[in-house]
C-alpha cells in the first residue's frame, strides 16, 4: 500500500482529498491561489491523527497543518511534496463547565461558534478578532491570536488553560489542563502556541471564560498631537483600569481614506486631526458603567486631550464605527495592491517610528505610493497598509525594508500579532537575538527531530 | 587553579562563601536547618554568572539557583556537592517606564522592592504574596508563584514580559522583550517561568505594571453550604468582573481555629458557620465602586447566599481580616508539627475532595490528627496544614498520601502555586502523563544535557 493508501484506511474516503480535487481548494482566505499539497488529510479525531503521524514519520512525509486559513503570513501553505492536515471536521465543542468557567474544544472549531456557545452561558471568550467566523481555535493557538480585546483579556495564550497536540511522531501529548492554577512541573502548552505548527499539531484545547460584561459603552474621539493621544490612554487606564476593553487608533491617514474618501461610511467625526481613537468598556451595571465612561471622556475633553467625542448611542452606531476600523473590503478597494504589516514597538516610540516611514516613504516606495497607519496602541501594536506605486516584487520589498528596519533600534517587533510564517522568516532576525534562534532551533530539533512539521516555517 | 579559586577571580572575595561561612547561613526561610552546599556564589552582574557558569559547565559542576528562600518545597536546598548560587548581590532596579508600564529588574529584587517602586508611579505589580518581604523576582519566575490577586492580575507568568537567563553551559539568553505583544518567534520565556531553575539561572525580567487602583473594598463574608459558596463566587464574579481582586475561602476548620481558638485575633464573626470569605474589589472610582461592593453583598445576603458580612471600615480593619488569613505564625503555633500541602481542583469537586479527606483523616493520620482548609477558591487552588498524630515519618507521609491520593481521579494537581521541588517529586506522576513527564525529560536533556542545574528537582 502507497502511504495514501494507507491513510485512507484511517481516515475514509470521506478524510482524504486528493488529485484534482485538491488544487479545487482555496490555499488561503483570499481564494486567488489554488492549494497545491500533495494530499489533503481531514482527521476526525486525535486518535485518527495520531495514526496519520506516525506513518508519515516513519515514511518521512512532511505536514502543514491548516485551520480556517485566515493568517496573513503563508502559514498554512503547502508544497506539492507536502500534505495538507485540514482541521475541518474536528468541530466538536465537548464541553462546557459554567462554573469553573472553562470550554473543552476540538481544533476545528471555528472561534465564532465558541463565542456563540459561551454566550449561552452568559459567559464570553476574551479573544475576538475580525476573522471570527473563519478563523478556528487550533489556528489561534498556533498563531497566539490578539485582537480586538487584548487590553482587557489578553492573547490567546492568556486564554488557553490547556491542550492536546499530536507530536510529529504520532505521539500523543495530552496536556488538558482545566485548572487557573497548576504548577506540578513544566507547563507544555506553551511549547504550541504562537509556534505555528512547527512543534505539534494541536487538536483540542480547554478554553478559559468570563463572565459576559453586561455593559459596554463604545466611544470614538479626535485627538490632536501624539501626547495627547498617550495623554488619553493613560488617562482612560486610570479612570477604567479592568473595564478598559479597547483601545484603537486610527492615523489620519487611515481615517481620511476609509472612513472619508471611500465613500462606504458615513464618517462620525470630521477629517483634520491627527488621531481617531475607538475606546470601549466594558463592565457589569450599564447605569453606574456609563457614567464612568461618560465622566472618562469629559475629562479628556476639559483637559483638552480630546477635541472631539462621540458615544455610540446603539447597537448600529457601534458596529458603524467599528465598521470603520475593520473594513478589510474598503482597505483592499483603497489600497491594493499592496502590503499589509504588523508590527509592535514601545508607545512612546511610536509617533518618531511613523514619522520616519512618511519621511522614507517616496523614497523607498515610489513617490505616489501610498500608505495608512491604525493598530491596537494600547497592546503596542500598529498595523500598516503600504501600496507602493508602482506595484512590484522589488517595491513591495522595499516596503518591508521601509517597516521593518527601524525597530531593532526602537525596541520594536517585526511581528506583534501575525506571528512569522514564510513570510516574515527573512526578517525575524531583525527581532531575536542568535542566542535566542539557536535556542529556537534547539527546540525545533528536541521536539521534531526529522522536521517534518510546518517545515521552513519560522525557522 | 581550582575551580573555586577561578571562581573567585570572578566575583571577587565578597562573591564567594566558603568553608565554615556556608553553614552559618540558612538552607531556608525558617532558620532551622544550616545551608550544606560546597560554597555560595554571589554574582553581582549576569556577566559574572555566565563566566561562572562556563566554569562550572567544563568542570561539571551542579548548581542550585536561590532567591529568597522562602519556597516551600525544598527546591532551593543544596547537597554539600553542589554550589549555590544566590542573586543576593542583583538587587537593582534597573528602569521603570510610566507609560509603556514596564520595570526592569534583577533577579534578585525582593517582590515589595518592586511593589514599593511601582507605587512611586501610580502603579502596581499583579503579584503579591505573605513572602513579599523576602522572596525575589527570580524565585517568583521560577516558581511561577501566585498569591493573593491571581483572580484579577494571574500568576507570575501572566506578569512577566521578557527575560533573561543564563543557560547551564554560561550561554546569556535575552530575551528581555517589554511589548505586550510580540509574536515574531517561539516565546522562550515560558521555558524559565515555573520550571524552578532546573532549565536556566534568571537574572533579570521585564515585569508587566498595571494602573494602581485608587479604590479598595474588603469584606469578610459567613456561608453556610458549599452550593451557598458557589453561588457567592458567581455572583461577585458578574457583579465585579474585572473589579473582583480576591477570593480568599477558610473553611470553618481554619477559622475557628485562627481567628478563634488560638487568641491572636479579634473575630470579625462569629464561628458556626460553614465557610468564612474574604472578598475584596479594586477599581478606579471609590464611591462608585463602594456602591457596586455594597450592592453585591447586599444582593448575596438577600438571597441567602451569605449569612453575615463584614465590610472594612478602615485600612486597620482590612488588615485585621487579612491578618486572619496569612497568620502563618498562628498556624505554626496551633498546628506544628505537620505539613502545610498545596493543591488545586475543580471548584464542582472541592466539597467532595474536602468530606473525603476528613472521613481519611483519622485512620490515616491518626484519631487526634488535625487538618484545616482554606485557599484562593476563585483560582482552584485548596490549602491544607495536617497535623498527624503522633508526628513522625510514617504518618507525614500518609498526610501526603490522605492529600495528593484523591486528586488524580477528581481532576486536580498536586502543586497549584508551590511547585515541585524535591517534596513533592514522589508524586508528581499523579498529575501528569507519562507523555508529558517524557516531555519535560525531553526539554531537559536539550537544555541542560550534562544535568547541572538543579539536579534532581522536579524531574
Ligand atoms: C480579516 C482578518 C482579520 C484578522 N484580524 C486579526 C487580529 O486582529 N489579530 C490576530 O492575531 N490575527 C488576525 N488575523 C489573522 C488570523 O485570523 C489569525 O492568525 C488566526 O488565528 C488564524 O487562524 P486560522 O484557523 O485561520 O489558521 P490558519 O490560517 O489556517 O493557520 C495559521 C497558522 O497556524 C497553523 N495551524 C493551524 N491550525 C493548527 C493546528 N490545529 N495545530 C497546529 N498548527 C496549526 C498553520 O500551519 C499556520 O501556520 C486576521 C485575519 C483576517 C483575514
Ligand atoms: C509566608 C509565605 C507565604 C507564601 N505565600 C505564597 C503564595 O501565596 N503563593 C505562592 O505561589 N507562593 C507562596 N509562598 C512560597 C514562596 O514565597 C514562593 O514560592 C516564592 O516565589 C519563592 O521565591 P524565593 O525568592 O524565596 O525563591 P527560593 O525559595 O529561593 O527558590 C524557589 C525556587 O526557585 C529557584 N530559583 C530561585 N531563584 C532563581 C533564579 N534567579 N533563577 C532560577 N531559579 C531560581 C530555586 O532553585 C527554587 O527551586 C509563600 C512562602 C511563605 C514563606
Amino acid at each position: 500500500m502507497t502511504l495514501l493508501e494507507q491513510i485512507r484506511a484511517i481516515v475514509g474516503d470521506v478524510g482524504l482529498v486528493t488529485g484534482a480535487d485538491v488544487a479545487r481548494r482555496p490555499a488561503d482566505w483570499t481564494g486567488s491561489t489554488p492549494c497545491r499539497a500533495r494530499a489533503v488529510v481531514r482527521p476526525r479525531t486525535t486518535a485518527e491523527l495520531a495514526a496519520v503521524m506516525k506513518l508519515c514519520h516513519a515514511a518521512g512525509q512532511p505536514v502543514v497543518p491548516a485551520g480556517g486559513l485566515t493568517g496573513l503570513v503563508r502559514g498554512a501553505s503547502a508544497t506539492d511534496e507536502e500534505l495538507l492536515v485540514s482541521f475541518e471536521r474536528m468541530r466538536t465543542i465537548e464541553a462546557i463547565d459554567p462554573v469553573g468557567r472553562t470550554m473543552v474544544v476540538q481544533a476545528g472549531v471555528p472561534l465564532e461558534a465558541v463565542h456563540d456557545a459561551a454566550a449561552e452561558h452568559g459567559l464570553i471568550y476574551g479573544v475576538d478578532l475580525g476573522a471570527r467566523g473563519s478563523c478556528t481555535i487550533g489556528g489561534n493557538i498556533a498563531t497566539n491570536a490578539g485582537g480586538n480585546t487584548v487590553i482587557r483579556y489578553g492573547m490567546t495564550r492568556d486564554n488557553v488553560l490547556g491542550l492536546e497536540a499530536v507530536l510529529a511522531d504520532g505521539t500523543i501529548l495530552s496536556s488538558m489542563n482545566a485548572l487557573l492554577k497548576n504548577n506540578a512541573g513544566y507547563d507544555l502548552k506553551h511549547l504550541f502556541i504562537g509556534s505555528e505548527g512547527t512543534l505539534g499539531l494541536v487538536t483540542r484545547a480547554v478554553l478559559r471564560l468570563h463572565p459576559a460584561p453586561s455593559s459596554e459603552a463604545t466611544a470614538i474621539l479626535a485627538i490632536d498631537g501624539f501626547d495627547a493621544l498617550t495623554g488619553f490612554f493613560a488617562l482612560a487606564g486610570r479612570r477604567l483600569d479592568g473595564g478598559l476593553k479597547s483601545f484603537e487608533v486610527m492615523w489620519s491617514s487611515y481615517y481620511d481614506l476609509i472612513a472619508i474618501q471611500s465613500g462606504r461610511h458615513r464618517p462620525p467625526l470630521p477629517t483634520g486631526h491627527d488621531f481617531y481613537v475607538i475606546v470601549e468598556s466594558a463592565g457589569t451595571d450599564p447605569e453606574r458603567d456609563e457614567a464612568l465612561f461618560a465622566g472618562m471622556l469629559g475629562e479628556a475633553l476639559e483637559q483638552g486631550l480630546a477635541r472631539d467625542a462621540v458615544i455610540a448611542a446603539s447597537k448600529a452606531q457601534r458596529n458603524a464605527i467599528w465598521a470603520i476600523r475593520e473594513d478589510v473590503e474598503g482597505q483592499i478597494k483603497m489600497l491594493m495592491p499592496g502590503i499589509s504589516l504588523d508590527v509592535s514597538l514601545p508607545i512612546t516610540k511610536m509617533q518618531e517610528y511613523v514619522d520616519g516611514l512618511c519621511r522614507s516613504l517616496p523614497d523607498l516606495c515610489g513617490k505616489d505610493a501610498m500608505m495608512v497607519v491604525y493598530g491596537h496602541i494600547g497592546d503596542n501594536n500598529l498595523h500598516l497598509l503600504v501600496a507602493p506605486r508602482p506595484w512590484n516584487a522589488k517595491a513591495k520589498h522595499n516596503a518591508e525594508i521601509l517597516v521593518y528596519g527601524p525597530l531593532a533600534v526602537l525596541g520594536g517587533s517585526v511581528s506583534a500579532e501575525h506571528c512569522i510564517g514564510l513570510d516574515k522568516r527573512e526578517w525575524l532576525p531583525l527581532s531575536r537575538s542568535l542566542e535566542e534562534l539557536a535556542m529556537m532551533r534547539r527546540l525545533k530539533t528536541a521536539l521534531d527531530p526529522k522536521g517534518l512539521l510546518n517545515r521552513g516555517k519560522v525557522l
